[in-house]
């Protein structure tokens, strides 16, 4: 059986500092970077091999994939960065702390803007040096194809490309492929990948630094599991459904 | 002008103990991971932007351009790693100390393996757990490409490939090419840049952790220099020559 590993990259330093983060390029606290220590050990001791290896364009992503190739003895295995892997655009919320806007637009519309599957945040100013269209990283794609916001759906939506032409051939072909990714553009990929419902993927919380590994037969997904014991798994998901 | 950035990698863990390492995966020393920063900097310092970066499937070259994509904060950029920008292959005496050798083979001995031109040291068995037919990192290649020793005219044959076939074409299409390798690959590189006669290239020593920046407009080199004063330059030259 072919294997698809995903994995959540850990704590940043603005998710340390509670801001909203989406393509703001923070790196990993310390304590996101031992999340990937432990993560690769955990994959090299249970004897997975990996053979390519995605992630997105954000450091605390490609750091993760670094971190993990480094403890898997892999860092030779290619890694491909696409910013179709990228964390959710949180709009003109990025930047700002989560406490503050709860207190400016209250609980309510700040859940809505970040569990509703179709709300956008309010958008990103496109003539702000922040935005992507300013970005060196970003000067290749077509200027309609970046977002000054987006809603979970709009992720999926530019996650699914990826998926289909440049991940999913690899799995075909019987290559086990790791992604190193965020909460959010996990959670498009399981949406997609578990059929989960519009209205109950707001409950889905992908814990940081614990591998998730389907078992493919061809595209068809035969098992899921994560990579630890019933208790770790417990207490990461609970953290991830308090700090998301 | 496009940019072609050489960078021969720092210190290893074997270079520091004085053993044969060529195809053997060690990774740098503290000192090497201090040097690729350096050139970082510098490379950062001068303003200078990288679209893209070859690197060996060796851990040195590897971490080398991984550490100097962090300080240039250009961790997106693509990163590509080839077998064929490899160290050359330094057969039977791969983990042997330089020293030995010299007691039990001479300096005549040891100085034609090291740097005659077109000689091969004795070859490492193909029946060896260190050869590269049994490393997982070269099972997509036909067998018959993998060497069991090298001279440094091998080097050259097998890395010219890469050269006009994967790099060049990004260099003719203006983006800046960085190739974070080794002491022989690029040497050899190095030897066919500035058409360096066979007898000649021995005498040619590529210092560690120094940028050499060639300046080109299509394929035509304008002009070439290292990243570092006349002093620090000269230091660094007269330390590769000593422990190459």
């Amino acid at each position: 059986m072919t294997k698809l590993i995903l994995l959540r990259h850990g704590q940043s330093l603005w998710n340390e500092a509670g801001r909203f983060t989406g393509w703001v390029d923070i790196d990993l606290s310390e304590r996101g970077r031992e999340e990937a220590r432990e993560a690769g050990k955990r994959l090299r001791e249970e004897g997975i091999v990996v053979d390519i290896i995605f992630t997105s364009v954000l450091k605390r992503a490609i750091r993760t994939a670094w971190i993990v190739m480094d403890e898997m003895d892999l860092m030779w295995v290619p890694l491909l960065c696409s910013w179709r892997l990228n964390e959710r655009h949180y709009g003109a919320l990025q930047g700002l702390s989560k406490a503050d806007m709860v207190q400016k637009y209250g609980e309510g519309q700040v859940h809505a803007w970040r569990r509703g599957y179709d709300v956008r945040p309010p958008p990103l100013d496109p003539s702000s040096r922040g935005h992507p269209l300013s970005d060196p990283r970003y000067r290749d794609l077509q200027p309609d194809l970046l977002p000054s916001s987006e809603s979970l759906k709009d992720t999926l939506n530019r996650t699914l490309p990826c998926w289909h032409e440049e991940i999913l051939p690899h799995l075909q072909k019987g290559a086990n492929v790791l992604i190193a990714a965020h909460g959010n553009s996990l959670r498009a990929l399981v949406k997609h990948l578990d059929n989960i419902a519009d209205d109950d993927i707001s409950e889905v919380n992908i814990p940081t630094g614990i591998p998730l590994i389907y078992e493919l037969e061809g595209d068809v997904i035969r098992e899921r599991h994560y990579l630890a014991s019933g208790e770790e798994l417990a207490r990461a998901v609970g953290e991830a459904a308090r700090v998301r």
